[in-house]
């Protein structure tokens, strides 16, 4: 997992269609999307997802689906992303298998050392900072939270919550391998434009840190 | 699927054990248990399908998991229940394999006509009556729309929504192989002895049937 995660939120989107907005992002450089609605029902979920699925497959770009194992399967998505609410890993991977991208996300140091058990495909450190669209977390890490998992943990780290064109090389900087936006892409009115910001911020922290 | 079908509802549970009302309610004569509990997260329904699942097959019983195909298989239970805003039914039976119970919810003659191509294990006519725990549904069947279910469909028919031990016997009269409650055991200050009621009526309703 590297560069930028786009993860879908349709409230923000409103009115446009979710394959645009993420057809957008993905032209302008995402290299991952997550479906994430969390009020959609089941029928809906699915909908959506195999709809990014065959248009993120046309893109080779991997589709993760938030917490929803069965939408995953259902629609032959490349993975999920599992919250510390969400279904436990082993549980997940066993029914997903050893090829399936799993991400978990972490949001103590505490969960941080109980991943170190797990062949987790990436760590979501969340949030890094607290933000309107995800109410559920506990504290904010911020980004020495974020260089304190750096140390830490082996895994991939995803840094998400809060993160935008201001903030985004410093998430690099602070040890994230990838940045997750939720508004930064969907309530941008010019989504291609939006990523296409991220990535370079992302790109230049990224060759500075190498 | 025949006799007394128990949904949980833990709100309506309350202070109690789940497990203690489901075990009064098997040990009454419930013979299906479906875990329906719409406002757990992934891993509170995985730890309540867990308990559950392993109290059932104790007592040989079957475990269905409310729309959670991934809890489903997560925890070995029996099979699901689908309601029409739920993963669709070519998709479910795909995941979930031959062997599993798949039940399907019908809330119009046009949803029960489609399922006629489904070997789907029962159909759930719901909502015989109004209720105030599934507000999500359309109009109320009725126990006339029930036996004109029963006229349509060759799917064995689960009756649910508004059913007690006032009117269970005329469910069954109407056409319905089995009768799912929820709060008539999960509200019952004695769930055990208000399953053995719920059967006692259903029984001789079915033998006056046959």
């Amino acid at each position: 997992m590297h560069g930028l995660y786009l993860v879908t939120d349709r409230g923000l989107i409103g009115d446009r269609r979710i394959t645009d907005v993420v057809t957008a992002a993905v032209e302008g450089g995402a290299s991952c999307v997550q479906v994430r609605e969390k009020d959609a029902s089941t029928r809906e979920l699915v909908e959506i997802a195999t709809r990014l699925r065959y248009l993120l497959h046309s893109l080779g770009v991997p589709l993760i689906v938030n917490d929803r194992i069965d939408v995953a399967l259902a629609v032959g998505a490349d993975g999920v992303h599992l919250g510390q609410r969400d279904m436990d890993y082993p549980t997940a991977r066993r029914l997903l298998g050893p090829d399936a991208v799993v991400g978990l996300s972490v949001e103590t140091m505490e969960e941080v050392g109980q991943a170190d058990a797990y062949d987790v495909d990436y760590l979501g450190v969340s949030p890094i900072f607290a933000t309107p669209t995800k109410r559920d977390t506990r504290g904010a890490w911020g980004l020495d939270g974020l260089a304190r998992v750096r140390r830490r943990s082996q895994h991939p780290l995803v840094a998400i919550g809060g993160l935008d064109v201001s903030n985004a090389a410093a998430a690099v900087e602070a040890g994230a391998d990838a940045v997750a936006v939720v508004s930064a892409i969907c309530a941008a009115s010019n989504p291609r434009q939006a990523a296409a910001e991220l990535v370079a911020q992302i790109d230049a922290a990224m060759s500075a840190r190498s």
